[in-house]
């Protein structure tokens, strides 16, 4: 399949283009029309479906715009970052690390310092590829990939367009655990758009400045919350571990779910539970098995708080393309934001049964401490608290000498034990806070539709011509059907396709309506967006004595059966919901195609 | 109803409240808790039903960053704006507009030069509301309610975040021309994210800095396209004409569609057919219609080029507030894209015949004009065409003269007729290229659901305590019904009741389970967040010889009927779709609502 029909169809067709095409384009921006629009909202249902309501998670909406704090806390606003080079000459920019790949055999040049991927800029000798200006001592630098604006007038807040959706879930996670009533483990999802301020954005929907994503936080108790894994474990899977990528004569390895997690090639059953939901959803919407798999992240690519990624990824155009991402992240996104935001991000985790634990304690006596220490007293109560709490032993002395204030107010006192008044005490605990880990699969919707379009992407010959068509699944089609009037002139035929369009509108199918050329080149139209179904009202079928009638069209086979139209709105649900077209044909005439061509 | 109220069960039970609260708030963020996102959600699906599928409109989805250009055309760089005025002393920014408002009888300070509210301020001795320290003789600037950012590195092009989505379909029209194959009318929506940078956000969705719209942009021809009038033509419709808002004695206009569209009442057919599709959509989500108007703007409140401006408003604590506007655009928004894009904003009108018409052209005779004007030679023969279009008399002369360049650069040059070469032609026109006028029904979904939300609270007694409910439509509710096991100390209970809950689900219903608490309490859980109906499992529905049954509790009433498990998906899909609960119960068994307490 070639790149470009597809591009090229897709711009024609409505599916999807650059935006703001009168106005020069704007690179990394792309517009879904209204095939693609239907097309991608399609996949997010399909998502929804089975990610947060067939698992019985909760999905919520959070702003796109989040204030600096959170990234601060999050991380990205310290390394969130590209490596830039520009050139000196035409100023245009350049993802650094891509310009080494692409003349050295390393592979991964992101993961190496700033200084090193300049040095191999001059000792490579590469040029600026927009103008062929020598880029040897050009200023690689880190440039931050947040879209930053400002929050309010006057004195206004430093806010940026949320890198990822997850973000808006994390933040938020102190509520969300009281919906879930405090209990373990509970699952949230967010469907929307999220930003990265690409160097170099790449054509189509693969590498854009604005984007959506599907994202799952599933939060457990890493000591006790386990998976359904058998409800997945006969899910086939095609991996690509580390370890083969790594092997020089590595392969991939066909197996299931089940055996993969328990022959600990996926580390966490969480992922791998996952994983083979993904692998089912995959297919449902009509990604190619055989140009789909699972990669492992090699050490180097993941984030030091990730204990176990792999990415799905599909092929397009000869390449591997990144659609999903699955990680075990830990406590990591929690601690930071339990750490940086003035609320609580842990869960109360109860005990079967209440625990009695010694614990040491003071109960300072003020009236002593008062006159002693003066303005620092309350201070150096905390600090004997907080001593109590840290090291006990400390205790067994006649004095302790405890810290208080900071920097240049710092100072160390001296105290009696005697007045610290400590003791250790039996307490009785009903439990205790622990922060939740947390696993996400996080997919990209566009690249998803992106893949879907490539893999449906077929060229055949009907009646002798040849004709391009997308065998999309009748679930994400932009249309459930088109139906069509044989030929205009004819009151009858008119009026009765305006009726069943308008019935099929009325049982919720998308409808579109065509009467415009000859019947054959509506099927080609059709055909070219992917309509799984054409229905035609011609005078065969309300003609005689029976009850009318319509020809229906399947789109791969271009097999046409007669159906009585007051039938059409059951079998065209029933065929979107997954019934094959042969089990309807059965149940009906076949028709001669040539019927194909009869109204040219 | 108590706005407080219903803002503390907003937030407690998951529909929305403020984001980012672990790090201290950001005023005019909201977050969209598990129920606010699906009612949301179901608005937005009921809005694309009626507004998208059943008018045979297209939907798109356009990027949320726009480039600067765009706004140039649109005008939102130089005008949208609001009066800032900031306090010296605290630094807060409030709306200068607002505040005079507050303490003189000026209803529309907005419409007044900068200069002459901050006279107003100083006059009335109008104080910082934050602080007090009086706001005499501070500025009243101008504050773009954009927000701003850079699109890529290094000569980064500026971007805006869109402050209405439609101008991610007016900028793509030369594309969307082309889906609707150069035809007129058609009409393309678009639901999604727009910001406003408010000075002052309000509480609540009221008047957030990121929100979601719901737009139709509708293009037509405006000497030939007509609405489909009679569909909505008896909708009954309460108006507050510009008239009656100025009159002493002004009253609502309770009339028809087609009355105030023939009587003039509503200028535009356009405007008031959606005005009545409008009407029909706000009652069938719920919005109660004792509490709904449709208010006409005033002249000042207009745009120059809208000729007519209604508002859709509804009555939120005692408030009316605007939930969507319907504008008759004309044709400013192509032309001004036309104007500065580069590309064509028209479409090519067919005549029924073609026409021949005459038309002035020139043909200079560049050997002659060449010499006398060197470099101008080409502009001066540009110049002689469009005079030639312009004003053809002028060469009845023997000489005429045209002025080319700008500013300094202009020059007047004489040229002769002769050389010039002007003839009158015959030429035939099959059509003409114009400009589509625009007619925009645009929807504000967070207020669509908070005055969904307000209109649907209430209380009442049932079983002799107190509740809260919201009274949601079936369509529009979070879950379609929750499922309860009576107890959970009886697996044939908990087992059934998983089943069913499975059942449902896999039936495309959104279902709650909850098995915690006594069963009152779980009622009112399901009662508060509006699910219209409960499902019970209990041992009556499983002991005996028949087949399992359930009982079937509608929300609003509390009856219960015992309905065959069999047929739960079906009833519950039809009462999702309208059906009256009434006629359900008809079928069945009555339950003695004691049950309602009988698990307590």
């Amino acid at each position: 399949m070639a790149a470009d029909a597809l591009a090229e169809l897709a711009k024609r067709r409505g599916f999807f283009f650059g935006s703001n095409g009168a106005y020069g384009g704007t690179a990394g921006f792309y517009t879904f029309g209204p095939q693609g629009a239907a097309l991608k909202r399609n996949v997010e249902d399909a998502w929804r479906d089975r990610f947060t309501i067939r698992e019985g998670n909760r999905e919520i909406e959070a702003p796109t715009v989040m204030p600096e704090p959170v990234f601060e806390a999050s991380g990205h606003l310290e390394g969130f970052d590209d490596m830039l080079v520009e050139c000196p000459e035409c100023g245009e920019s350049h993802r650094a690390d891509h310009l080494v790949e692409a003349v050295t055999d390393i592979e991964d040049a992101e993961a190496l310092p700033g200084e090193e991927v300049a040095e191999l800029i001059a000792d490579n000798d590469i040029a600026c590829p927009a103008c062929g200006t020598p880029l040897a001592g050009e200023p690689v630098e880190a440039f931050n990939l947040m879209f930053a604006t400002d929050i309010g007038p006057g004195d206004a807040q430093p806010g940026y367009l949320r890198p990822e959706t997850a973000q808006g879930i994390f933040v938020e996670f102190p509520r969300l655990k009281e919906y879930a009533r405090g209990n373990l483990p509970f699952g949230i999802t967010q469907i929307g758009p999220a930003y990265r301020n690409e160097i170099s954005p790449r054509g189509g929907l693969l590498r854009l400045r604005e984007f959506t994503q599907a994202e799952l936080e599933q939060f457990i108790d890493p000591e006790e919350d386990e998976p359904p894994l058998d409800r997945v474990a006969d899910v086939e899977v095609r991996l690509y571990p580390a370890t083969e990528q790594e092997a020089a004569d590595g392969d991939y390895l066909d197996t299931t779910v089940g055996e993969a997690v328990d022959e600990g090639v996926i580390g966490s059953p969480w992922v791998g539970y996952y994983l083979g939901v993904a692998q089912e959803w995959y297919e449902r919407v009509g990604v190619d098995t055989d140009r789909f798999r699972f990669r492992q992240h090699l050490a180097g690519e993941r984030a030091h708080y990730a204990a176990d990624c792999w990415d799905a990824e599909s092929e397009v155009d000869g390449d591997w393309i990144e659609i999903a991402g699955f990680a075990y992240r830990g406590d990591y996104d929690l601690s930071k934001h339990d750490e940086h935001g003035d609320d609580s991000f842990t869960v109360f985790k109860r005990y079967d049964e209440p625990k009695t634990v010694e614990r040491a304690a003071v109960d300072p006596d003020m009236s002593v401490l008062g006159p002693e220490f003066g303005g620092d007293a309350a201070a150096v109560a905390e600090a004997l608290e907080a001593l109590a709490e840290r090291d006990p032993d400390a205790f067994d002395a006649e004095t302790v000498s405890v810290e208080i204030g900071d920097g240049d107010d710092a100072a160390v006192h001296e105290v009696d034990v005697d007045v610290a008044n400590f003791a250790v005490e039996e307490v009785t605990e009903n439990g205790e806070h622990i922060t939740p880990h947390v696993v996400e699969p996080s997919f990209g919707v566009g690249r998803t539709v992106q893949t879907v379009l490539a893999h449906a992407y077929e060229t055949d010959e009907v009646d002798g011509e040849e004709r391009t068509y997308l065998s999309l699944e009748p679930e994400v089609a932009p249309q459930d059907a088109a139906v069509f009037p044989l030929v205009t002139n004819d009151d009858r035929l008119t009026d009765l396709a305006d009726e069943v369009a308008a019935d099929l509108r009325a049982a919720g199918l998308a409808v579109a309506y065509d009467d415009s050329g000859s019947i054959g080149r509506r099927y080609r139209r059709q055909d070219e967006v992917g309509t799984p179904f054409c229905v035609t009202v011609d005078r065969d079928g309300i003609e005689g004595d029976g009850p009318d009638t319509v020809t229906l069209r399947e789109r791969d086979s271009a097999a046409q059966v007669r159906v009585l139209v007051a039938d059409l709105a059951d079998e065209l649900t029933a065929l979107r919901e997954g019934e094959p077209f042969a089990a309807v044909a059965d149940r009906y005439d076949a028709v001669d195609t040539d019927v194909e061509t009869a109204g040219n």
